[in-house]
């Protein structure tokens, strides 16, 4: 989602080079087959956003980035790209990162086996960091299921509770945020109030991450998004803009709720579009993310003063104004 | 597969009770639509091969069950139920041990979800063995997605070398039993010699275990597997008895290769197995398995002597006679 490096860093792009180069030889198999597929994600190129705040929260260490912070990071972009090939067979995506989806090009079967192997292998390499980080990792997968089953429980359900949405997004994008910045702590040998501080800062930098995704699919131009704009009502996941909209009462609300619960044609996305755009919906939502992106910096502040925390505290602010 | 326990030590009721409470325990999470449909082929009931093959690997160190092996073993079990839970997507399979599958019951969506959960709880329950089991683990659903991709590579190719069967089977299945065996020494602290010899004996039981279920597909009827027997030719997976046959030259294998390369409905498939069980591809895939146990046998030879010991040296051949 942003153009801009959200966590720039002086050492930034030779930061990101050394991901790429890790993240590479961590997907390199001796079977050619699942080599490709598996390395069809990687190579199409993510934003490494996970890795990238390993790499920078173990800078508030002090010090040159080290091998361990980019290995737990490559971990946890492991795990990312492992989950977004099981979503792309769930949500039947042709598209991911500008490329076709592998289960667009290999079929679901390899997809599931692919997502399984970077799974894997985002185990094994944690499992080279120690039982802390091997756990911590594996608990985090257990928490992205549990987030895309609760999303999966009320998918078409209008009545949603916003209880419902915050606790998916927690499970399914927070909680890897969370993790990405305590292996840096950890791998950086940071004491455990700091390694604390900076767990909290993944999350509600994960929480905020996560709102301004879900409004740009309500604001954006297709164009802009790459893909259909209103996709997440159109698959039945009513996220939070959504969700004050239809809790604001009134005609909006009685008018959104007799297009839901169903998938929707293009005139019916139009029109909950233009519904949610126009009835306080994305200014709500807005407020939501600025109380995480508040909590995110309330986190900075318990963290030692640094080059590497200064990037972290201005983060959220720039997401924000992505939306 | 088994009728009566391949490894029947005289604890064997009381550890399959400790490791049926330990795996109810592992799944048990706080969501409860994610516990009913992760608990669903535990509670379902599996034979629990590889946790008790854990269990009885320990016990070669002499002295009773240890609970690090139970929750080894757990962890294996768990790899497997998670790896069935994707298989039963893959193949669109409606049961499994008798029940409604995941996908069948719940969606593909819940199923795979539901995998990447129970996967997720085996790595969490292996890093609190150390990272060396964790590593291991890890490394073994690396080497399960390599043999299922090697099978999925060659599905309706009538040319598929025996190598690559071997190699899939390896990977697949033999991988897990491997590592099953494996943990138990481990966590017993068996020496290293000891802990290697146990590891090739769970590879070789593993390779015997998976050509008499693929000899089983072929030779037992619809009844005795609860399935429709030719069931792997019948999806393109040529196995070990149906590649004997090809390789065999003559009307047989010309007859046989006219049928293959697409699926088979029924009448096909009964020509088929016909042809299979008429032709020495039966007896020449059993003198492979024979070898194996051999193999097996012969990893038991490096064993200190132990009452574990004998329960392993008689188990390959209790699997062969099942055929």
């Amino acid at each position: 989602m942003p153009s801009a490096p959200l966590f720039a860093m002086p050492s930034h792009a030779a930061d990101l080079a050394r991901i790429e180069a890790a993240l590479a030889a961590a997907v390199r198999t001796q079977d050619a087959y699942l080599d490709e597929i598996a390395s069809h994600l990687i190579k199409a190129g993510g934003k490494l956003l996970r890795p990238v705040l390993t790499v920078v929260a173990a800078q508030v260490a002090g010090g040159a980035p080290i091998d361990d912070a980019v290995q737990g990071g490559v971990a946890c972009e492991l795990v990312q790209t492992g989950s977004l090939c099981h979503d792309d067979v769930m949500d039947e995506a042709d598209t991911r990162r500008g490329v076709e989806t592998v289960n667009a090009k290999w079929g679901n079967l390899q997809a599931i086996v692919a997502g399984d192997f970077l799974l894997a292998r985002a185990s094994e390499i944690a499992a080279s960091l120690g039982t802390e980080v091997a756990a911590l990792l594996a608990r985090t997968i257990s928490r992205l299921c549990e987030g895309q089953i609760e999303e999966l429980r009320h998918t078409y359900n209008a009545a949603r509770p916003e209880v419902s949405y915050l606790s998916s997004i927690r499970g399914k994008t927070a909680s890897l945020f969370a993790t990405a910045a305590r292996i840096g702590g950890l791998v950086a040998g940071l004491d455990r109030p700091h390694v604390d501080a900076l767990t909290e800062y993944g999350e509600a930098f994960g929480m905020v991450f996560q709102i301004v995704d879900d409004l740009l699919d309500i604001t954006a131009t297709d164009e802009r998004l790459g893909k259909p704009a209103g996709h997440d009502m159109v698959e039945g996941v009513y996220t939070l803009p959504v969700l004050r909209t239809l809790q604001s009462g009134g005609v909006a609300a009685a008018e959104l709720l007799a297009l839901f619960g169903k998938p929707l044609d293009t005139a019916e996305r139009d029109k909950a579009l233009e519904i949610v755009r126009a009835n306080g919906g994305i200014a709500s939502a807005m407020a939501v993310a600025e109380e995480w992106a508040e909590r995110a910096r309330g986190a900075c502040e318990l963290l030692p003063p640094s080059a590497a925390t200064d990037v972290l505290y201005a983060a959220p602010a720039a997401l924000i104004a992505m939306v």
